[in-house]
């Protein structure tokens, strides 16, 4: 019996490590390992009471916080680990984008359950630092905390700009034209492709889901050229967004449901579902692109912005007087208009 | 029957109101009204994509962020909702007096249950407000999440330095001496004492444990004076502090134990379970005091700096060329060392 007893040991699969094998300094310090040498201006990194950087000249500092929440923001289910990370951070570059900001450094809080595997964790954090090494972002601290639920990842960015080059929400005229970057939709459509099918889940749709990119660069030109009067990201959906800068703006809007650039493999997806095409792409959540209110005597300037980045600006409405937000459906002789629906609630 | 249910209806308290019957919104809007006017340095405060911040001039910025995780690092049983929003601010302030900053501003990224009653949540940020306030540290953005588990409070504060005053944990040499500031172990015994008592806990100990005071103040003057070669705050024990300065600094420790600042009431409650008081009082955390390295030489400076301060220091040991990290005990006679135990592992 002893024996046949060790004969099954050996032949068992060794378990996979997960992080409670780990102490906090061994996870500390797979996450150093990975990281590239600190720049100049990082005076103290990671491993003391906190991080020492030395602000960037004649620039304005940017900061913002997002957390990414498994089981409200992800399913492991069918969300890769290395997705997770990329989201959790692209989230946050959204964010600076909107902004116009340049991303600089960034801390990470990881709310991590004992039982997730080493290897995914492993994952998650290539996920995130591909896409911070992409944006020349640096890694200057953060903290590990054992979690008796979800996984939680908690990002602060911070980037800089120039005061004159402040992108904020609040700037729309009634006049100004609204625009949105990319497409829409996708996102939302990609979330319900891999609710289905599962981890296999696939195309233009899912990985838009999954690997979201923000509009870092537009963003910085659209802020260096000065193109826009306001600029909010579409994190929770293009009516959302319009809502918010609406509001921020003290003005309203009127947006042409036949100018919605709707991704097509999501009008597919929508249109197979039977559903209200433009109203669930204007709904859908983390596409991440961003909208932009631009005076008509700017438009020159936001062709160069386009030009530069590359990216598809699409004019989707115009800002109003009357504060109503609402959806214009319709040539101009059957004109029908719809109220926006709000944006989504994260507590309701 | 239907005037009588109606009776009933009238006669029924109102249920509480929890998270989840208020929007994000207006969740935002409870958090906005309770703080004061933004600082001039805050050219963008909450309500946008990002915070935008003016860098203060001639200093450099000091970063870092702190999760306080419900079943983790409090339980809601004993602890009161403006005890978790101190603490959880607490911990932050106490990494920035470990490096000898000024406080400034702070990101508060909120997961919180639907179910958290809306009177607790203001009660968490009257007590998280109430210590910003008290060290001049003004909210600049922020986030809020929904949690489908635990209650998460993550914080991330900036403060300032001048850059020869910045007090690392590296700097230490072997003959400097080490200090601590105030007393320890007096948390962990609250832990315990709430633990067993429940709500009704009270006395020194419970309110170490629930309401620490970050020794903000003391590390500004001993940044000042630079009073000190290293410093790290005792957030997971005087033990791992110890380890961990000794370790940054590539030197050893003999700690006497006949020194330890032990505070009275937690002596006894580790007396009355019959302990090892010394071991219970360097093990225990929480007690976010400050421990110091200190070269002889300064001796005179740190006196100015708890003149100033009027906080106690007690000189506790000493630093060693030889690395071992030990604790001391007896006369010159009967000397007996026991090697410190180990830190708190926070996956372990």
């Amino acid at each position: 019996m002893k024996s046949a007893d060790r004969g099954t040991l050996r032949a068992a699969a060794p378990p996979a490590a997960v992080l409670a094998d780990l102490s906090e300094r061994e996870l500390i310090a797979r996450i150093q390992r990975r990281l590239p040498s600190p720049p100049d201006w990082m005076t103290v990194g990671i491993g003391d009471d906190a991080a020492v950087v030395e602000p960037e000249r004649n620039r304005l500092e940017v900061l913002s916080v997002d957390a990414l929440v498994e089981g409200v923001h992800f399913d492991r289910a069918f969300t890769p680990p290395d997705a997770i990370g990329h989201r959790a951070l692209a989230v946050n570059l959204s964010d600076l984008a909107a902004m116009g900001a340049t991303p600089r450094l960034c801390l990470l809080s990881l709310v991590l359950p004992g039982g997730w595997p080493v290897a995914d964790f492993e994952a998650m954090l290539d996920g995130l630092l591909t896409l911070a090494a992409r944006h020349r972002m640096h890694v200057a601290g953060g903290n590990l905390a054992r979690s008796p639920g979800p996984l939680v990842i908690d990002i602060t960015v911070s980037g800089t700009i120039k005061r004159r080059q402040i992108a904020r929400r609040s700037g729309a005229s009634p006049g100004d034209e609204l625009y949105v970057t990319g497409s829409i939709g996708a996102a939302a459509a990609g979330l319900e492709v891999l609710r289905e099918t599962g981890a296999a889940g696939e195309g233009p749709c899912a990985t838009r889901y999954l690997y979201p990119e923000p509009r870092v660069r537009l963003g910085q030109l659209v802020a260096r050229n000065r193109a826009a009067s306001a600029c909010v990201d579409l994190s929770d959906g293009l009516a959302d967004a319009v809502h918010r800068l609406a509001e921020a703006s003290g003005v309203g809007a009127i947006i042409d449901d036949d100018a919605l650039p709707v991704e097509p493999a999501a009008r597919d997806w929508f249109s197979r579902q039977s559903s209200d095409v433009s109203m669930r792409a204007v709904t859908g959540g983390d596409d991440y692109e961003l909208l932009l209110a631009v005076r008509p005597r700017a438009r020159r300037r936001l062709a160069q912005v386009t030009r530069h980045s590359g990216i598809p600006l699409t004019r989707i409405g115009v800002c109003t007087a009357e504060r109503a937000v609402v959806l214009r459906c319709g040539s101009d002789n059957e004109q029908r208009d719809r109220p926006m629906p709000g944006g989504y609630g994260h507590f309701r």
